[in-house]
């Protein structure tokens, strides 16, 4: 019997679960990796929130108006999971992560929204949980867009480096 | 008579010519350079498309209202020419790349345009054509943003790395 | 009596003064560093303007309806002097960074502004004034975004590089 790896017994913990691989909606090609690893950086493309069977989550639309506040950093913590998720295929344990650098969190945004900060929460509250405070803190900005693919409500990106 | 470079030979053999140093309209300061290299990071500006003369091509406006998704993916296929172009003129040799690292690709667009990654493929299909599937991985994000320089249509910036 | 380092000389020099740590209206919780130190990378959180109090400057709105190009320069320079603040504080001594990597300027535009790059030139003179052309050099680039956290009219990422 293996070793559970310290983020693996982590994640059971909190009862967290992570997504299948995405399904991407209507065929469109993708021709680029969620993660594409260079030397010690993991480089994390921008994902979306998934459902368990790996398709899209919504709620779908511009926060401030068709998605609440609340649902965003729901759907910013679903991002989070689909991160995590991606991290775990490509790099077969979490534990090899020895810190997070860079968050950047884009919010489909209505006209008149202006609280990304505290979408963006929903993210960085789940890899503060998982990898603590020194292995998980990250500079981070968030921001309004004004579209996402498939109009999904969050799209984060980052990134975050390997132990030597 | 000189070796000519692997990605040079690669160039020819695809038809590409890479456009001239960019003409910036009415005069505006750019206090910056294109590409930025410090030790082995080869950081890529926000770079638009670009004519055979060097000025910005067209079409400008919004994705999904005044420019359609078939000429969106080829002003993103310009901007890879565009920075193919710089990344030449830094480094004199475009086999010192090692790997891409990250494409970051901003779509000016309509408010209810939501195929930003069918238009950035224009882009990243022209970066894996040129550097194959290995040297050419890169990690991706695409998004609708609500306004680019001089109303250009699309917008990349990334970074590579070079050998050791 | 110490030696004064020669950025802080510039500094002087420039009659620059740097703000307090920011002031976060409203109580919002923000689990995240302005700056984070990975290895020699100084990763640089998405900031907005100050008052020498520490709060955040206006004028709020869009770049081209309520904050003028004008404005929005002044803006982008107190962006940078909110950096600077936050890099001494990190850093305990701004001579300690060998080098800018990278600027990603963020502009909440009004639908039909297009002059971002003029924008950002507000930080991008001001780096370059204090560190000088070698070290301020920086990859850039500039974008207008649908919105921005508690409607500042510019926010402003990016990363340094240490001395060895």
């Amino acid at each position: 019997m293996g070793r559970m790896s310290r983020i693996e017994a982590k994640l059971k913990e909190l009862g967290l679960t992570l997504p299948p691989p995405m399904q991407v909606p209507g065929g469109m090609a993708l021709p680029f990796p969620w993660i594409n690893v260079r030397g010690d950086r993991v480089i994390i493309s921008g994902h979306g929130p998934q459902n368990p069977d790996g398709s899209l989550a919504g709620p779908f639309g511009k926060v401030g108006a068709e998605v609440s506040l609340e649902q965003a950093q729901e759907v910013a913590r679903k991002v989070g999971l689909s991160i995590l998720g991606s991290l775990q295929r490509e790099l077969g344990d979490l534990d090899r992560i020895a810190g997070w650098a860079r968050v950047f969190g884009m919010v489909n945004s209505a006209p008149k929204f202006d609280r990304h900060p505290a979408v963006i929460n929903g993210f960085s509250d789940l890899i503060l949980a998982v990898f603590g405070p020194e292995i998980g803190r990250h500079a981070r900005s968030a921001i309004g867009v004004a579209g996402l693919p498939f109009n999904i409500a969050v799209e984060i990106e980052g990134e975050a480096l390997l132990r030597a």
